[in-house]
Order: structure tokens, then sequence, then C-alpha cells
């Protein structure tokens, strides 16, 4: 029995700018409402999440994150709509070809 | 406009068994007859070949390559069924799945 696996990543212009651990971060922010907490939860650096997300704002040309002014609770981030759109976005295409595979799996 | 890359490969019990690479190397030793020949075209030491081979086969728990004995044009290497069988399964689920990648893409 042959299980297919695949690594899967979007480019633009040549360049990676979205996959797997880039959702989770994303996720992560719009659920915490905050990268620093998004950080910690995925164990990575504050710095490190940081340079994920100039790097996929630089690649796509948009601005994915949004400063939230502080007050009561602090401040803290929020995805933009066009953030929370490539993650809808991309978590549809992700389950499709998921689903695809495993069809495709069972041909071999 | 965003492109979807994937890199894909077989598992069998967990272990990578499969994947474009060794395709290609299959490929090369059905065209040139012989393992060495393919491994020198892929600029792999005939060691390296011969290791993915035999990686190959006890992951899968069968035989791809059968020796053909030597003659006036001397020995060679040439695909059992199963391997022939196993390259030829590998290519039609590679082509669904650049095809799905594609029409995939269109969604982002």
């Amino acid at each position: 029995m042959l299980k297919a696996r695949c690594r899967v990543w979007l480019e633009r212009n040549g360049r990676p700018v979205f996959g797997d651990g880039r959702a989770e971060l994303l996720a992560r922010i719009d659920r915490a409402g905050s990268l620093r907490k998004a950080a910690a939860e995925m164990k990575m650096s504050y710095r490190h999440a940081w340079a994920h997300l100039a790097r996929m704002e630089e690649g796509l040309g948009k601005k994915l994150l949004a400063r939230r002014a502080g007050g009561p609770g602090g401040g803290g981030s929020t995805l933009t709509s066009t953030g929370r759109g490539l993650l809808e976005k991309y978590r549809r295409f992700r389950t499709k070809l998921d689903a695809y595979l495993v069809r495709l799996e069972k041909t071999l």
C-alpha cells in the first residue's frame, strides 16, 4: 500500500511566498490577535515570525497584518481582509489537493 | 499571479520509496539498458545509484531490476515488469497531479 506525500508551496515571480507553516502562522495571529503570541505558540522567535510576515508581504506586494492600537488590553495584530482572504483560499486549495491525492493514491 | 509548487514522493510503511529522481533513474536504466550508464547520465556515482535501487527494492519488497547476462555487447540491467509497471503508474500519477495543480492554481 503506497501513500502519496506532498510538500506544497506558492510562488510569485519565482519566489516562495506561502505554504503550510505560514498559513499556520496567519491562522494563529488571527486567533490570538497578536503576532507575539502566535510566534510563541509555534515556538518561533518574534523576530523570526516577523521576518516571515515581511517576506510574505514583500513577495505578495500586499499587507497581511494590521496593527491594532493599544488600549486597556494592550495593542496587537490582526489580519487584513487580504490576509484572511489568502488564508481561506489556501485552505480550500490544500483541502482539495489532499482529497485529490487520496484519490490518486488508489491508482498506485 | 500565484504558482503552486509541489514536491511529491511515495511512502510505504512510513518510508519514502519513490519520487521524481528515482523515476528518472528507472526511466534511464530502461532506455540505456544499464544502471552504470543511467547513473552517469544523471551525474550520479554508480554506488549512489545502486544504493537508491537497493532502498527502493527493500522498501517496496519487490525486485525492480534484472541483470542481463554478458555477451558480445557486455552485460547490463533491465527493468523487471514490476519496475516498468511502477514507473508507468508513477508517471500517470504525476501527470494527473500536475494537471490538477494547474486547475487549482486558478482558484488562488
